[in-house]
């Protein structure tokens, strides 16, 4: 278990969010890939309902979570953070330059072209359910997401990882994004994502990821009884 | 110029696009980090309006363009296959791991945490135009753009470049991506990124990149005359 509030890497996250962030807030991907990397982290947490401190913006300039830092480098943007981690670990980051420059591909892949469709049923489901464009948009987002899981799948196809044989941190991305799809009964029409997802979900290094974002909030919800 | 169709670097493109996306297409950025480096490049042309040749979905999974090849690597998604090309160009990647990795973020932030609410935009004013739900929606859609803007423009200051001193490959992702907004008359509210915006592509290796996506197009005009 890395957390460390001593350790000199440091990633931002909040002290508690709302049940249906829980486990999906992004910091779940610098501590998965900290945790993959066997590096030790302290976490600064953040009040979601708050204002953010005035200081923060200087660590993460659209006031998100997580922000990195380490003795070298302040970092923002998960995925920037993931590549970060990965530059000197080869359970993230292969150190053929071919086969990272793929593993680099699938994770901008999940950030670019699967993410911003999750995004926007997120928004219809949660932020704006019950207003009238988002019941009307709905159909269509769906229709989008289907079309890129479609491609997706095809492209996993019977390997166990986007690239081939070995876990990376292109899989390590897309899993956290395809986790926004839980509930909603898209995923399932690909039984191989299915599994996909199931498979890196099992590591150690995620478990550990999600117990440690899971007991900051719990944390405080203690605290608040 | 170096488009040449003997070179062993390959990037994807459409031989033609509506009048809207002239200029504005993804090849854009490879075609720009390759002028930035110096290295020819020959073009694979698709057909926007047909249906993509089935062996080119190896090359991209979701059949868009760009695709990339060269000796050593094939790829995808245009945020990786800048960040492959800068590997070697301290033009747009500096050497230094730091400075490195927080031009990584930058490209990452104009991919992840920019270019997803432009898209939606984009979607709103073009493909849906005049639909229900495009109406209701827009505003919510420009109040976003306008907070990451505010945002950005923050981070910006007074600095030339997103990291400082020195343009970098993020500063040309940020760019391609700001350029979605030409005509919206959104950025215009932020000067220092209007200023930002016409700095780099001020740069030779954007008005060459630009000039060859045109050219392309160009050409397919003219042969249908």
């Amino acid at each position: 278990m890395p957390v460390d509030p001593d350790a000199p890497v440091r990633i931002s996250a909040f002290n508690w969010v709302p049940p249906f962030a829980q486990g999906r807030v992004r910091d779940l991907r610098p501590r998965w890939a900290l945790e993959e990397a066997g590096i030790p982290y302290a976490v600064r947490k953040l009040d979601v309902m708050a204002e953010r401190p005035a200081d923060y913006f200087h660590e993460q300039p659209f006031g998100q979570v997580p922000s990195y830092h380490d003795e070298a480098v302040s970092l923002f943007e998960s995925g920037a953070i993931v590549l970060h981690i990965g530059r000197d670990c080869e359970a993230l980051l292969p150190a053929e330059p071919a086969a990272r420059a793929r593993s680099t591909a699938w994770l901008i892949a999940a950030l670019n072209s699967v993410e911003p469709f999750l995004m926007q049923l997120a928004t219809i489901d949660i932020f704006a359910a019950g207003e009238e464009w988002a019941k009307l948009r709905r159909p269509g987002v769906i229709e989008m997401i289907d079309k890129r899981l479609s491609r997706l799948s095809d492209a996993l196809g019977e390997k166990p990882y986007l690239d081939g044989e070995r876990f990376t941190a292109g899989d390590l991305m897309m899993t956290t994004v395809l986790r926004m799809l839980d509930g909603k009964g898209l995923l399932e029409r690909y039984p191989n994502l299915v599994a996909y997802k199931a498979r890196c979900e099992a590591r150690p290094a995620f478990q550990a990821a999600l117990a440690a974002q899971m007991a900051d909030f719990e944390e405080r919800q203690t605290a608040r009884m």
